[in-house]
Order: structure tokens, then C-alpha cells, then sequence
């Protein structure tokens, strides 16, 4: 059997429908579904504390597959019930004071500018968004002046934006962070999983991402990073749980060691087992390889729906990942949804809800968004592109 | 077959163990489990988005089961991914300014102190605590007296603290909240399918809790109480989601109108599912017939174990939960531990970690804690209490 038959075979959902919707939720691969039931049918038979005592070892081991996948060390990681819960924990372990700057990108994620904003109403501190590159991508050299003239506490960088090709050179930005000792959080929310990244590379002090995307883990799992430099200077999240701190004296609590000091003591287990089991099959597949291939397939598919007429690709990029978006002049994208959904082929629709700092400069009012991962085929390639050839025709 | 019968037909856990860890994590009925495990089946066959646009109905009836059992409406609860992060949601859309008053009890939950004292080092609020009764409860005409003299922004009260049996005057005490116009903020943990809880009448502005517990529920699922009057006067998470708002333009987000602004975008649906069907399984039973099926037997098992020389049930309050803890003297607690793992008895240990000021005053450092629950028999009750006259022998 070759690979792609392989991942294919290990990939249940595959055999049922033509899954471009990866950069909203994979199809989970069977060890990463066994793994989460197994856990359930444990927590029923024992209990649910029996049953996390019973797999404290392979709990364990979520860290170590975190640490070995992103190239930095177990205790580095916490695991958090999603992405933006991920980075929220992170934001709220920075001490900020009214006039304080977060430096930002008109591509960053939307949940973080409505947190921008109320951090704004509640704290008075102020946003400042570094300018792009004609290509897209921020502009390194305005990043580097902006740090100068605004001196923001934080600079935060969506890797790879939810509504476009666009991969922001993350760690050229880490490099000027560190240079001018400002705090740099990442979310990772499209990176992680399509990306071979490199945490210690990155030189980032946060890492936040979801496991549902490309990943191919559960629902409602995430995880955040957390640098050397955050852990030993103390920082904790604001809402800080029991799991993090024990309370030794009436006044008094110790923070844990390592980034488990941002998780809360309860979790999922079932998620944490899959997630682990999410890692461990993208070990075992190789980051270099799902790079590859996600990005041939990306551009497959970007070339292919750039030769029909009336439709735009609206990705930038000098390297583009595997986000494919597209505008149809003229198109009720109602009709174009119940095609895709005729031919079981799945993916998603943006407005400007979701990004409307990015929409505003494109000038439209949706996309559709195709996101191949490395068990796709050549075949379901060309097949949103027939729908939409039919449509228009 | 009847009722008690019925129940532990519906509990495959029951077979195995003899579980008084309820208020730990309680064992899952059939139900539950299969919710679970029919939402991952349906994510790994047809991707999770579309997974959950399927399940579309039933997500929304998490909420009509949530309000049938607490007696309130379904716009007034969110889910969570637990209940301290359902609290800390809560305490978080207060706007705290330095030397606001949070008024608490010596028996508040270890996470939720932990967090005030961050809240202290960091914003500048003071706790204050209100005197129990020599019953143990909080004293009422104390709570008045202090509600006069510190002018508090918020009381918040654990129902059910972990680590005794003790029942707080919710009720009485929200009467007290309302008629001085102050938040009350419940902490409903241990409540929360044990008792028969009426969140009008309690008239609490906010009331977490945790779906793993009484409710039965599966780990890693929590939900949020919020009133018409937070909701009214757009009292919202400071680290708002874009669940919760829409981006409406560059400087503004406008707030959903229910509960769920409370929420995160991202959601394990298997786990809400679950929870969903917990709320269904319980609204089944009664909350009446629990309620006093939980309280008889473990006023049994107080009975039994306060017979024993050596043996103090340290539980106070007029009327006591499900909860029974007891302290032996002179015992090495790891001894009991492994006779009763032995035994196949789940039951769960305490230390001054957990509950440091309850602790101090109790002058003990461990506590042994059983919690039965209704579908627990009175020959279960009586087989932890065989082991402990077994060790004193």
C-alpha cells in the first residue's frame, strides 16, 4: 500500500466525502476516535478519576509528543479546552497597564480583536496594527519601527490567517521581538499540523493552537506554549486555577514549574488521549512531508480555479499554505454552498464577520474556502473545481 | 424491575466498583456514554463542522434540558469546558476597581481563593469572610452585617463545599444579595444534580457548575447560570469570544442577547452532547427522588462510621448533602487507601490543599471522603465501613 492509500485507510471519513474543510476541522484518523472511546468506555467501567489514574502514563506522554512534533520540551505545554482559550490564558498573564501597546496585524484572528477591543473598553490599553507588504505579509522593517515609536508590551502574530494563503514570516518576526525584548505571542491556530514548526526557532513566547484543524485531533482540545523566559519569570494566568498554584498559606500560593500552571485542573481526559493520539500519528507521518504535500495540493487547486473565469483567488503570499480562498463575481455563494453540498464535498464560507479588517481591503463580502490536508487526492482536487465550472457555465 | 434496579441497569459502571466518588466524578449512565460516542463517530465520518450542523437540534436542546432541571429559562446558560472556568468567566465580567470588596466563606472552593488572591496582587481588590454559625453554615445576620459595613461588589458562596456535608442557606442568602443590590456568585460544583436546585428562587446572578459530579455527566463539561438582570446590564467574559460578539465594525463588537456570550466559539460537541444527555437522564429520574435518596444514604453511612472508635465524621451543617467525610485518628491514611482500592470501594482522600482554611479550623490534616449517589445501594454503604472496622481491629 502506498502512503496515500494508507492515510487514506487510517482515515475513516475519507471514504464518506471529499474533506476540504481542514482548515475548520479534519477528519480524525481511527487511533486518534479509538483512543478518545477507549478512554470513555474506561471512565464509565472505573470512574472518571480511576480511570486518569489508570492512564497517568499515557497522559504523560501528550507533553512529550508536543515536545517532540514542535521541537521544544514537555514542559512547555499545556493542554487547554481550545485555541482562543489558549491564547486568552496567555494574554491574561500579562500585566497591563492603561496606555500599554499590543501591536497587531490587520490579519490577525477575529476572536483576538474583539479581545483587543474589550481590553481597550476595560484596561485602556491601545491597539497599533504594523502595515503589510504589497505581497501581503506584514512588513518586517515597519515591525521593526513600529516597536520602536510605539514600544508595545506585545506584539501578536496570527501565523497563517484563517481567510487566505498568507504565511507571515513568523520567525524573522521572533528574531526583531527578542531583539527589543518585547513579548511575542503567536496564534497558531492554522500553523499547527500544516506547518514543520519550530518553537524553539520561532523564538516566541506563546504558541497557541487548536487540535480539530490540522491537526486531525478531537473537538474542544487546544494547547498552548509557553517560553522558558515566561515560566521562570512567573507568569501565570490571571484566572489562576488550582491546578497551577497550591495554596500553602492564608495569603499566599506557589505556581507550578512548568506550563501546566495555565491549565485548569479539570479537563477532558478523552480529548487530552486523542490529542496525544493526533500528535503521535503526525510524528509518525513527519511534519516535512504533510508540509509538502498540503502545499502541492493548495496549488493545485489555486492554479486550477485561477483559469475559470469570473472567479478570483484572493490568497497572498510570496509562500502560500494551504488555505485556498476564492470570490465568484456575481455569485449568490447560496448556490454555490447547496452545489458543494450535492457533491458531499466539504468546506466553508467566510464574511466579513470573520475577518473584517482583511475583507474591507479585498473589497468583497465572502469567500469560499477550500483546505486540502496531505490525505486528500489529486481527484478530489479537481472536484470543487467541476462544481464551480458547472455552476458558471 | 424496580427503580434502583432500573438505574443500575443504565449504569455499566455499577457492575464493576463500588463507587462513593460521586462527588468526584460520578459513573456515566448508558446514555451518556452513547451520545458521546455517536457525536465522535459522526465527526470522523462526516468532519466536525458538519458534524455539529447535523447534530444542530440536539445541541439546542442542551439548553431546554438545562433549564427544565434548574428551573429557569434556556437563554441563561452557556456551556463550559468546566466549572472553575465558568466561575472565572463570571468574576471576570465584573469590572473590579482597587480596594473593591469580594465577600466569600471559610469554606470556599480551593480554586476560587486561589484566584482572589491573584486578584489581589493584581487589581487591588480585598476578601472579606463572613462567620459560620457554630452549625457550620454561614451566619445570615452576619452576611447582612457585613454586606452594611464593607459595601461589597460581590458575595460568592460554594453551595456545597468539597470537603464536608455541610448545605449553605443558598436560598436565604441570595434574598439577603438582592434586597442590597450586590452580584451573587454560586459556585453550584457539588450541588448540581445532588440537590434539588431552583436557580429563580435562589436568585443568584451567576451559578457554575460542572456536568462530571451529581450530574453525571462526562469530564471536561461545565455550564454557567446567568440572569436576566447580567445579561440585561451587558455584563460579558473580559476575554470575549467572537461567540459572543460579532464584529460589527473596526472599533465595536455588539453582544449576543443570551447566555452563550459567555461561551468560547470552539466547543467539544461529544462533551456537550453528553452533558446534554446527563440533563435528560436526570430531569427522567427527578431531582426530588435524588435529592432524597442521596441524603438517606449518606446519612446511613454517617451513622455507621460514627459508630466506630476512632473514627470522627467531621461533616457539620443543619442539613447535610451527600457528602461524608471522616477522619480517622492515629492512621497512616495510605492504609486505608490501599484497603479499599482493594476492595474495588472509589472514595477520595482530602488534604489541607484542598481546603486550607476548613482545615485550620477543623485541626485535622486528611480526610477519607464517600459520596453516594442515588443509584448506589445500602449494601454498598455498608462495605467501606467493613473495611475500616477491619484496619482498627
Amino acid at each position: 500500500m502506498g502512503y496515500i492509500e494508507q492515510w487514506r485507510s487510517d482515515t475513516p471519513g475519507s471514504l464518506h466525502c471529499t474533506h476540504l474543510n481542514n482548515a475548520g476541522a479534519s477528519l480524525m484518523p481511527t487511533k486518534v476516535i479509538d483512543a478518545i472511546k477507549l478512554h470513555i468506555d474506561l471512565e464509565a467501567k472505573m470512574g472518571g478519576y480511576e480511570a486518569a489514574a489508570h492512564q497517568a502514563d499515557a497522559i504523560g506522554q501528550f507533553y512529550d509528543q508536543a515536545a517532540n512534533l514542535f521541537r521544544a520540551q514537555s514542559k512547555n505545554f499545556a493542554f487547554t479546552a481550545n485555541a482562543t482559550d489558549a491564547y486568552n490564558r496567555a494574554l491574561s498573564s500579562i500585566e497591563f497597564k492603561p496606555g500599554d501597546v499590543i501591536l497587531t496585524t490587520s490579519n490577525d484572528y477575529v476572536s483576538n480583536f474583539v479581545v483587543f477591543l474589550n481590553l481597550k473598553k476595560r484596561w485602556g490599553i491601545q491597539i497599533k496594527i504594523v502595515s503589510n507588504l504589497p505581497s501581503g505579509e506584514i512588513d518586517l522593517d515597519a515591525l521593526r519601527d513600529d516597536i520602536i515609536k510605539f514600544q508595545p508590551t506585545v506584539f501578536s502574530l496570527t501565523h497563517i490567517p484563517t481567510n487566505s494563503g498568507l504565511i507571515q514570516p513568523a520567525d524573522a518576526a521572533g528574531q526583531i521581538c527578542k531583539e527589543n525584548e518585547i513579548i511575542y505571542l503567536v496564534d497558531g491556530c492554522q500553523s499547527a499540523g500544516q506547518l514543520d514548526v519550530n518553537l524553539t526557532a520561532m523564538q516566541c513566547d506563546f504558541y497557541s493552537a487548536t487540535f480539530r484543524k490540522f491537526l486531525r485531533g478531537p473537538r474542544g482540545a487546544g494547547f498552548l506554549y509557553v517560553s522558558d523566559r515566561m515560566l521562570d519569570n512567573n507568569y501565570h494566568p490571571l484566572f489562576l486555577d488550582m491546578r497551577g498554584a497550591d495554596w500553602i498559606e492564608e495569603e499566599n500560593f506557589s505556581l507550578k514549574d512548568n506550563a501546566t500552571r495555565f491549565e485548569d485542573w479539570e479537563n477532558s481526559y478523552a480529548s487530552l488521549l486523542g490529542a496525544s493520539a493526533a500528535l503521535a500519528y503526525a510524528n509518525s507521518v513527519g511534519m516535512p512531508v504533510i508540509q509538502n504535500r498540503v502545499q502541492l495540493l493548495a496549488n493545485q487547486l489555486r492554479e486550477k480555479l485561477s483559469n475559470i473565469e469570473r472567479v478570483s483567488v484572493m490568497d497572498r503570499g510570496t509562500q502560500k499554505g494551504a488555505i485556498v480562498t476564492a470570490h465568484i463575481e456575481s455569485l449568490d455563494p447560496q448556490l454555490l454552498k447547496s452545489a458543494l453540498r450535492q457533491e458531499k464535498i466539504n468546506c466553508s464560507f467566510g464574511t466579513k464577520l470573520n475577518a473584517l479588517l482583511d475583507f474591507k481591503e479585498k473589497k468583497i463580502d465572502w469567500i469560499v474556502r477550500f483546505a486540502p490536508h496531505y490525505f486528500n487526492t489529486e481527484e478530489e482536487i479537481k472536484k470543487p473545481v467541476a462544481v464551480i465550472q458547472d455552476i458558471l457555465h
